[in-house]
C-alpha cells in the first residue's frame, strides 16, 4: 500500500455513499501514523473548538491567515470516532464530511482510523452481504415505518437455503439505519462470516420508536406498541419476504440501550419464540417487571440457548445491569454476564455485536 | 387529517431514516398552509442568512432575545427544497434536520412541502418496493464500490417472475445513493406502479465516478473505466443476483447530467444491449463523439425502442442538448425531444424520471 493511499477519507466507509474516489474536498484527513487533521474555513468566527470522542475536553482550533481553522490530533487507536465543531458556541457537524450521525441531538460527524491489520468494523475485500431498505405499513401502529435487513453474502443465489434471523434493535437516539451507518453491523457480519466465526444469518433492524408522547408514564404503552409492531408486522414481513427458518432456535433478539430493554422484555416474555437473547448496555426493565419476566426460571432455562447481558463499568446504566445480573443469579436463570470497560457508546456496542454474533445459532450450545 | 398532523418534519420522507415520530426537536417545520419555519440557535452569531432554492437571494434571519434566529417563508408550491444557513459567512446544513444532501460541496439540508393530493415524489400508503444496498468488488476497477438496487413491490414473493432492468445513473455531484435519497426514485416508482402507470421493473443505481484525476484530458479514460465497470461488473452482478430478463428489450439506461452523458455514450455504442435510452440535462458528448455514436442511424432505428432527450431552457447545458437534438434530426435517428422549463436541478430530474418510467418496457412501442 503506498503512503498516499493512506490519506483516507472517512467516507469510504459509508455503506450508502461508498466511493473511495470522491472528487471533492473531504475532511478530516487520516494520516498513515493515525493522526487526524481537522479543518474548517470560517474567517469571521472568533472561536472554534473541536469536540471529539477521543478528547477529554474540547480543544481550541488554530486560525491561519486565510481564516481556516485547523487541529491535528496525536496518533490514535484504530476506532470510529465522532466529533463536532463549536463555532462561536454553535455546534455543527463537519460541512465537508459526508459520514454523519443524524437524529435527535444535533448531527455529529464520524471518522474512522484504520488498523493494520484491519479492525473488525472496517470494510475489507471479502464477500459482502446486502442491506435492504424496506418501508412498510404497520397494521399494529397504522403508520408507515422503515426496516433495514442484512442478508449474508450468497443469499440471493442460494435459493434453496433457509437462514436464521437476528432481530437487532437500536437505542433511543437512533433510527433503523443506525446499526448499519453507525454500528456497521453489516461490515461486522461480513468480516465474521469471512473468518468463519459466525453462522450465515439474516439481521433485521426495525425502527424502535412508536407514535405518541415519550414519558415515563407512557413507557409501558410505548413498549407494548413496539412489541405489537415487531411481533405482528416486522417478523411476518421478514418471514414472508426472506427464506428463513421460523422456529425459536433460529430466532434471536438483541439490542442496545432502549433496544436492549426491548430485547429483554420481548425475548423473556416470548421464550418460545426467541431462543437467543442479548442485551447491550440495556435499559433494564423495572424490578417489578424483571420479577414477572423471571417468574418461571425453569421454562427460561428450558427454552433459551443464550441470555447474554453486557454492560460497561463506566456506563450510566451499569448499576441497573448489575441488579439484573443479580436477579438472574438469584432466580437461577442460566445466563452469560459480560462486564467490560467502557461507557454508553457505539465503541462498546460494535464490540458486543462482534462478540455475540459467533455465539448465535450454534447447534452445540 | 387534523391540523396538528400537518406540522410535518421533512425527515419522515427519508427512505433510510424513516420515522414520522421522531422524539427530538426537528427543524424546519412545514405548516398546513405550506409556509416553512426555519430556526437556528446561535446566540453569539452576528449575522445569519438563509439560502434556499425557493429564494432568489439569501434572506436575513431574525434573532430573538434567547439568540435563536428564525425565518418563515411565504406559502410555497409543493416541492422538495434545499437550503443552508450562512452563519457569519460559514455555510452549514441545519444541525436539527436529518434530511441532508452530502458529497462534494458542503452538505445542504432538504425539506419537503407536501401537496394535496400528494405529489408524485411523496411517500404514500401504497405497496412499497425495497432498496438494496450492495457493496461489491469491481474487477474492472480493482476497488470496492456501492450499488443501490430498487426492486418493485412483490418482487420477493413472485419467485417465478422475471423483470426488466433500468440502469439509472447519477450526476457528477452525487454518489450511488443520490437517486434514492435526493431523487426519490423508489418513491416515484412505487407511486407510478400503484397507479398502473409503469411496468414493474428493477432499477439499478450504480456509482458513476471512477478512480483517478478528473480533468478534461482524463474524461475519456474516466468514461471508459465507468463503462467497463457497468458492463463488466454491475450488469453481471444484477443479472446474477436478481430475477431479470437479460435481453436488450428488457434493459434501459438513463442518467442525469454526467450520468446522462454516460447513458448516451454507453447506450448508443451498445444498442444491441440497451433498447431504451433516456438522457436528462445531460453532459452531451463532443460533436466528434456524437458523430461516431450516430454513424449508423439505421442500426439505431432498428435497435432502439426509445431515445429520450430532455433538457430545461434555463439549464447551462441547454445549448449542447439542442446541438444533440439537431444532430439526431440531421442523421434521421428516431428520438423523443423534451424541451422543458427549468435549470440544472433535482426538481427537473424527478419530473423527467416520472415521465420516462411509464415509457419504458412497453411492448407496443
Amino acid at each position: 500500500m503506498c503512503l498516499s493511499s493512506l490519506i483516507l477519507s472517512c467516507c469510504f466507509l459509508l455503506p450508502h455513499a461508498g466511493a473511495q474516489q470522491r472528487t471533492g474536498e473531504i475532511w478530516p484527513q487520516v494520516h498513515a501514523d493515525r493522526r487526524i487533521s481537522f479543518q474548517l474555513k470560517a474567517p469571521q468566527a472568533r472561536n472554534v473548538l473541536l469536540e471529539a470522542s477521543f478528547l477529554s475536553q474540547a480543544q481550541a482550533m488554530k486560525k491561519d491567515a486565510e481564516g481556516t481553522w485547523s487541529f491535528t490530533s496525536e496518533p490514535l487507536a484504530p476506532e470510529i470516532y465522532d466529533y463536532s465543531f463549536a463555532v462561536d458556541g454553535l455546534k455543527i457537524a463537519d460541512p465537508l464530511n459526508p459520514f454523519v450521525k443524524v437524529w435527535r441531538r444535533a448531527s455529529r460527524s464520524m471518522v474512522l482510523v484504520p488498523g493494520e491489520p484491519p479492525m473488525f468494523f472496517e470494510e475489507q475485500n471479502v464477500p459482502h452481504g446486502t442491506v435492504q431498505i424496506h418501508r412498510y405499513h404497520s397494521k399494529s401502529l397504522n403508520t408507515t415505518r422503515g426496516l433495514y435487513v442484512y442478508t449474508p453474502p450468497g443469499y440471493e443465489t442460494a435459493t434453496d437455503r433457509k437462514y436464521p434471523v437476528l432481530y437487532l434493535l437500536h437505542g433511543s437516539g437512533d433510527t433503523e439505519d443506525a446499526w448499519t451507518i453507525v454500528g456497521r453491523a453489516n461490515v461486522i457480519a461480513d468480516n465474521a462470516l469471512a473468518a468463519g466465526r459466525a453462522q450465515p444469518m439474516i439481521v433485521a433492524m426495525p425502527y424502535g420508536h412508536t407514535p405518541g408522547v415519550r414519558s415515563d408514564a407512557g413507557r409501558s404503552a410505548q413498549h407494548q406498541a413496539f412489541a405489537a409492531d415487531l411481533l405482528g408486522d416486522v417478523i411476518p414481513l421478514v418471514e414472508k419476504n426472506y427464506r428463513v427458518h421460523d422456529d425459536a432456535e433460529n430466532r434471536a433478539i438483541t439490542g442496545l440501550s432502549m433496544g436492549g430493554g426491548q430485547a429483554l422484555r420481548i425475548g423473556l416474555a416470548h421464550s418460545k419464540r426467541f431462543a437467543w437473547i442479548a442485551a447491550f448496555s440495556s435499559g433494564v426493565p423495572s424490578e417489578e417487571q424483571v420479577n414477572v419476566l423471571l417468574a418461571k426460571p425453569d421454562v427460561l432455562n428450558e427454552d433459551l440457548k443464550l441470555l447474554w447481558v453486557g454492560c460497561g463499568r463506566q456506563d450510566f446504566l451499569f448499576e441497573r445491569n448489575k441488579q439484573l445480573l443479580a436477579a438472574l443469579k438469584a432466580k437461577g436463570v442460566r445466563h452469560t454476564p459480560r462486564i467490560t470497560e467502557g461507557s454508553h457508546n457505539w465503541r462498546v456496542w460494535r464490540r458486543y455485536l462482534n462478540e455475540v454474533l459467533p455465539l448465535l445459532f450454534q447447534s452445540d450450545k
